[in-house]
């Protein structure tokens, strides 16, 4: 994905807990340029988020100085450059555009923090930075605006999946899969009889998506138990315990969102959805989504740049893109 | 519980994975002398088993060079001192004797390593040490042995369900609750927001266990994030996230029991069961189960003296005890 026809328009800067990634952006919303750097809000240099936007960005605006810069993700929570709070649910583009709050960089540029997104009740909600990359998505597919609404995931660290309607966030849930097989695998027994291996299982990961997708189980704290008692009674290696671990985590949230969606008359099975998230990620999930019947599960691209640039745009920082034919 | 109109007849050793408690125990099976050390299986001195052994029992063999000497749990497992393989389900007291293995120590005496059981299935379960405990609350606990079967729980590190029926352990179930609550507080983001609390706070507490009891939420993975965002939007302390994490992790495991009795048509609510474990721990369970409706939930005291006991003398290494009246 790289532009050729057009000028630098914006500065995008996913910046995350344990990374910043930093696009380059045309007119026409492709990136010109990217950079990345471990420099995340939890591990920043001795110069601290300055430093590290310097790092990233000093160069293009030595080229650019004017080019307005916009930032998604965990910069703009309490622990971040400057807390952008949460706008709550449903909501659109035109809630985020509203609640983007600004800080002045030590280059005297200003910088624009999209807010996250916030859903109230018993067992609240909170995302940054996936809510940039929902408005990405939707920019970019059109079937995600149909009359009857679409469902994203996002899977990672803490997976979200977000139901959409009318162009806005509608509600969402968490899942906190991949930090609890972090946990897992390298703070718990289980671990301690797993190999990691270079290739992935797939056998081994879909046998755990089976084992939490079908009932009679007591749940994720009796089933994870088998990572190890399979070991023991020798029906499953050490190698492929990782991958059979991280099949009854995926398969214990596909089977929580299923009793979700059930509550609404609906199922993942025969459903249309969308996946936002790194290759390797997506299609894990679309192999544990076709053993609950989904087999509609493309992963949309480049969502965080659609994105941050639709956003720019609604607010003005730079002039709006052309409408997709 | 000490004894005094009762010689030293059985030295009787319940060796874990972190800890080594050794009882001296009387004719009646009443303690006459305790000895705990941080000597479990994975924490050894320098001179392994033996000498851990010796540190631990040394004393009270210099004093009764004759005494018989029993241990169960990992003692006996494959990283233990001698491997004492599983005995399988149903499994009584008599299939716990006949796979005794022992050890010679250094000092020449006979180590008696009891079994641990295993579960064959689609998702086995082992246990070692519990089984133990089992027989033991069932020597000393009349209504264990009802004609329509027990329930005991034992909560811990990794929890257990058994169903006891004539004097068998027909089947049980593992949750790896203490030990996923460890890993999650300390090793995820919901330890950030978290702060220690001298005291147990009971409000908080009850709050998860009925979060997770509860249908309308989707699953173990993502009540858990509700630690974090009820704290982000004020309405859980600090002091209070630990408590609630604990109580959605019960919760969850208690939802997943009730599961198991829904499929033999019956039910935590109205249910007398049995615990065996450490007193906060076994308080902690006794008040979420009464949020499941059950109330009566007693502690068996000594189970593990009682059932090494009780074990010895089936083995013969002992007279057997009087019967109860």
């Amino acid at each position: 994905m790289t532009s050729s026809g057009s000028n630098p328009a914006l500065i995008a800067l996913d910046w995350g807990t344990t990374s910043l990634r930093a696009y380059l952006l045309g007119s026409d919303g492709l990136a010109l340029d990217t950079r990345t750097s471990a420099a995340g809000i939890m591990n920043l240099p001795a110069g601290g988020f300055d430093q590290a936007f310097e790092d990233t960005c000093g160069m293009w605006l030595d080229a650019h100085a004017r080019l307005p810069v916009i930032a998604a993700g965990m910069v703009g929570s309490a622990q971040g450059w400057v807390e952008a709070p949460y706008v709550e649910t449903p909501a659109d583009a035109d809630a985020l555009v509203a609640g983007i709050v600004t800080v002045k960089t030590a280059r005297g540029v200003t910088l624009h923090v999209v807010p996250g997104v916030l859903q109230q009740g018993a067992l609240p909600n909170v995302m940054r930075g996936e809510e940039t990359q929902i408005f990405g998505a939707l920019s970019s597919d059109a079937s995600l605006t149909a009359a009857d609404g679409a469902l994203i995931g996002l899977p990672g660290t803490h997976a979200k999946w977000a139901f959409v309607a009318d162009a806005r966030i509608e509600r969402f849930y968490t899942f906190m899969t991949g930090e609890t097989f972090g946990a897992l695998r390298d703070h718990t027994i289980l671990g301690r009889t797993m190999h990691p291996s270079a290739t992935h299982d797939e056998p081994a990961f879909l046998r755990g998506v089976d084992t939490a997708r079908d009932a009679g189980h007591p749940g994720l704290l009796a089933t994870i138990f088998s990572t190890r008692t399979l070991g023991l009674t020798g029906q499953l290696s050490a190698e492929q315990q990782p991958d059979y671990l991280s099949g009854l985590l995926i398969g214990h949230e596909l089977r929580g969102l299923n009793e979700v969606l059930a509550r609404q008359q609906s199922s993942l099975s025969g459903r249309t959805l969308r996946l936002i998230g790194n290759d390797a990620l997506c299609n894990r999930y679309r192999a544990a989504l076709a053993r609950f019947g989904c087999h509609d599960a493309p992963t949309v691209a480049h969502a965080t740049e659609h994105g941050l640039h639709r956003i720019a745009a609604r607010a003005g920082l730079i002039a709006a893109p052309a409408r997709a034919a």
